[in-house]
This record gives structure tokens, sequence and C-alpha cells, in this order.
């Protein structure tokens, strides 16, 4: 691939963001003015030489079928599961993505010769959506995917926390006699709302078992009705546990679970506002009010990531004097 | 009162705080470099008009026990239980004061002259172990008395979130089979190390029922064995919060409850290490290393409103120009 150096065309300049998941990289190509040009999805590979190849397959390919050179982009911000380190764009443990050590920024901007900067994908979702939304003041991103993870977001900027824990809400035990979650602990929120877990307790074939479980609690059945109330009640607590901690004024929610939309919020809703019943405390927090759902197909995640990698560069050109 | 005007005394400046609580004034002089200068105590009155007069007592006692006139007082900083509205410097519901509605800066600038900053005294005291400590960072102060609360201090600002509920893990439901809280939840934080929901749920007779409770265990009393182990299990709970929401890297314990020392401490430590042992992400977060218990008898919390008092009087310089 040839880097075409077109350093004179700033009225150009594209900004470009990707997230990659277990199965599809969703990409968008964003101006200066923050405007989404275009955006494509293109498969994940598996395994940390597939994920690189994937990646620059995504950015080149965007470039295409949008219309710019290459040499247009002034950078790439990626949002990637697993545990990532932001200062050096390395990735560790992305199970899904068959990923146990990955440089990844330094090996995607030797191949595409631009300035690559790597978040998790939960943190860069957060950001996206907060500048999406248009959220002003403090928010929380609560993703609802296999697993359950929340990124925060403070006057336009990932709040990182201490040593990278911030909003890990899913591993918190709300319950001491609850199910076993995979870290350890019981009772985990991730036992409760989590996509993973749910499919585990719920144990039957099916390819979409948390749709499995909404239209078999819709015809009655226990188990399912019992799980569909654990997972209303899990997210519940998940929203509870980051407006009493951090106080963020919104909590936005995402991820793969959205896909039930209304039935899920208005579910999540009822769970806030029975709570609410009881307590002149919660009634006071008006927390029923203080969600939202990200809309289906969002590209907030890719989005944040965009941000994300611009952010990046400006840091850069200031560093570099 | 005779407020001095000595203006060109700027060597001699002192910054005034007070924490107060329900039966006493704890108040402290710090001199512009930081240092205590001077320590008392004084009864706290009943009421609005008793709570602004034994303020202004325990200001004016501090300045002639200390040994400085009054014109010397650059702020005072109260640390005050109750809603707080930091930028007016009212108090609401500070039930333990006997007071629904004061306007306590307005009230006690008035008598003394100088400028008052009002905050919460749980925010107050973050502040102060904050600082006291030499924490870097972030960190939160859990205080375990009647009621358990946290505040939350980022790079030596008090994080105040977005509608002032940020560190209120005592009403997190960490059990839904719990007991039944004040607040109307079940399981809450402070129904498991709150001293007044453990006092309540000990049931006998007794001055200081916690340390009854510690006693009895000793002794093999089953109730009291269990209700020390929730205390260590609720303390333990709020840490894990604290660190997987806001992810603070230090918490630092204090409060009525931590009269009982290292016993509390190694309980709580011991709570944290046997999640460790059943869950490896948990012992990833190494929370046991991450806690220290505040001297008992610190200044800590009127420390914390001295400072509070000292960057709101810099504020105003700046904002009169």
């Amino acid at each position: 691939m040839t880097v075409i150096q077109n350093a004179g065309l700033d009225s150009r300049q594209v900004r470009v963001g990707l997230d990659v998941g277990g199965t599809k990289i969703d990409a968008v190509a964003v101006s200066e003015a923050g405007e989404i040009l275009g955006r494509l999805r293109r498969p994940t590979g598996w395994g940390e030489d597939a994920v690189v190849t994937s990646i620059v397959d995504a950015v080149t390919s965007l470039a295409d079928e949008v219309g710019y050179p290459m040499g247009d982009v002034r950078s790439v911000g990626v949002g990637i599961p697993g545990l990532v380190d932001a200062e050096t764009g390395r990735v560790l443990h992305a199970v899904n993505l068959g990923v146990e050590s990955l440089d990844l920024a330094a090996r995607a901007q030797d191949v595409i010769g631009v300035p690559f900067r790597v978040e998790n994908d939960v943190k860069a979702a957060a950001l996206g959506a907060a500048v999406l939304s248009g959220a002003a003041g403090s928010m929380a991103y609560l993703n609802l995917g296999t697993g359950v993870a929340a990124g925060i977001v403070i006057d336009g900027t990932i709040w990182r926390g201490s040593r990278g824990t911030a909003g890990e809400v899913g591993h918190i035990s709300v319950d001491p006699n609850g199910r076993l979650c995979g870290c350890g602990q019981r009772g985990c929120i991730e036992t409760f709302c989590g996509g993973g877990a749910l499919a585990r307790a719920w144990g039957r074939p099916g390819a979409l078992p948390i749709l499995d479980i909404f239209e078999a609690a819709d015809e009655g059945d226990l188990q399912a009705s019992a799980l569909r109330a654990d997972l209303f009640h899990g997210a519940a607590a998940a929203v509870r546990i980051l407006v009493l901690s951090a106080d963020v004024e919104t909590v936005i929610i995402g991820g793969g679970i959205t896909a039930l939309g209304a039935s899920l919020e208005n579910g999540i809703r009822a769970a806030l506002l029975a709570d609410a019943d009881t307590s002149p405390f919660m009634r006071s927090l008006q927390l029923d009010a203080r969600i939202e759902l990200l809309p289906v197909g969002s590209p907030a995640a890719a989005f944040g990531a965009a941000v994300v990698g611009a952010s990046a560069s400006e840091k850069e050109i200031v560093a570099h004097g």
C-alpha cells in the first residue's frame, strides 16, 4: 500500500474511527467538523496478524468507498475489547478476537503511516455516545453485551481512573446468593444482565438466546420470566451504582442486548421505578428519566474511536512542538 | 465582637476549619503553609440559632487559645452533615443538629466578617484525608459512622458529580434479601456497616453498641459474630464499588466506627482477601493493599474544611478582580 503524502490538504482531512468487535469491524470516516462522511463494515480476522490485516483493510476500503486519498487521513482511532494500554496502543487478552498480546498501534501505523490510537471499546463507545448525544457534564455508557461494563465521560473526556477499572460495574456483586460469575464471585451484575451469563442460565439451544428468553417470557415460561426480570434488575442496579458512586447525570445504554429495543428500555425503567416506589431517596434521584437507549445501529462506538484518534494526534502535535 | 482589620499581616494569615458533628465541633487553625497552628473542641448547639452560635464561639475561642487576632483569619471553612449547597453555604436536613434549613455561610459571615464556606462533612473530610495522607491522583474517603457515605477526591479537588450523590455508596443495595434500610431499600451497604443499622439489629441496651458487638463476638455470641461479619462485608463491598466504578487508587476509612482500630482494619482486609481467594479478577485489584484507616483523633475533617475555606476565598479574590 502506498501512503500518499498530501500535507497541504487541510480542508480535506479525515479522522477514521474503527469499532473492532468479535465478528465485524464498524468503520467511520469523520470530517474535522465532526460530520460522518461514510461508514462501512468488514469482518474481523481471528488472531493477532489477522486482526491487524482486517483493521488495515477496513481503513483502506473506507477511503476507497467514500472516495478520499489515504493521504487525507490524519489519524485512526480503534476501539477494541480487552485490556488496552491507551498510551502505547497495546492490547492484551482480547479473547473474543484470539488476541493474547498485540502491539496494535505500532503495527498498524507501520503499514498505514498514519497516527493510530487504541482504546478499550467500551470507553471509546462512551466517548462517542457522549459526543453524539450532546451530553454535557458527566455521563456513563453502560454496555450490555456478552459481558457488562461501563465507560464514564466527564466534560468530553474519558474518565480513566487509577488502574483502568473505572466503570467495571459488571463485576460488582449485588446478591451474595446469586449465580456464580465467570470472575469467581457470586451475584455480579454481569450474572444478571450479561448476554453470556443469561444464555448459560437459559441453557437451551438457539442462535439468539436473549430474544428467545424474551419471547418465552411473553408466552408465560417461568424460567424465562425470571431471567428477563434478572436482566432488568441487573441493568437497573448498574444504573443506580453509576449514579450513587460517580454521580453521572445520564446513563446511555448500548451493546448487543439493546437490539431488544423498547421492551428492554421499558423493563429497565420499570425496575428503577419499582425501587423508587419503596424508597423516597431513590425516587429523588429520578433515575428512570436519566437513562436512554443508544439507537440500534448507532455509529457511537466507531465515532468515539475517531474522536480518540483525533485527540491523540493533536496531543502529538503539541508534544512534538 | 470586633473584627480587627490587619490587611497588611500577610505572614500571619490563618485559615480556620471546623468539623461540625452531632455532639462536638472540632476546630483547627491552619497557616498559609498548611501547618496546623492549634486545635480545640467545643460542644455543638442544637437547632439553627445554637449551631450558628457554637460555630462562631469555636472560631473566636480558637483565636484566643492559639493567640492570634481575629483579623488574621482569612477564611473559615465548615464541614457539616446534611444536604449542603456549597455555592450558597446553605444547609438542609441536618437532622442530627436539629437543622431543617439554615443559611449558615451568610449568617456566620455576618457575625465574624470573614468569608465562610460550607461543605458536606464527608466531602470536607475526604479532602482533608487526601491532603494529609499525601494521596496523589484519586482517592476515596469512606466514612463509617451512624450512616455510611464516601467522598471522592481527584487531583486535590472534591469530586462533586452531577447532582451531589457522588460517593453515596451507603444506599447501594448489595443483597436483595438483606435488612430493610431507613431509605426504603433492602440490603443497602449502610444496613451492613452503618453504626445506626448495626445498633438497631443488635437491639440490646448500651452506650457503645458496636464495641459491645465486637466484645460479644469475641466471647462467641452468634448474633454478634454475624453482625461483625456484616460490618466487614459491607465495608469491603463499599471499597470494591468505589474501585470498580470511580477507580480510585486508595480508600481511606474514617468515621466513628474506626475507633475499633486494628480489629476493624484486619476484618475488612480479611473480607477483601476472602473475595480475592475465589476471584482472580478481584485478586488482581489488590484491594487489601489499597485501604487504610484514618488514625483515631486525626484532624482530617476539620483540616479539610480549612482547605475548602481557603480555596473559596481564593476564588473570590479572582472573581472580584
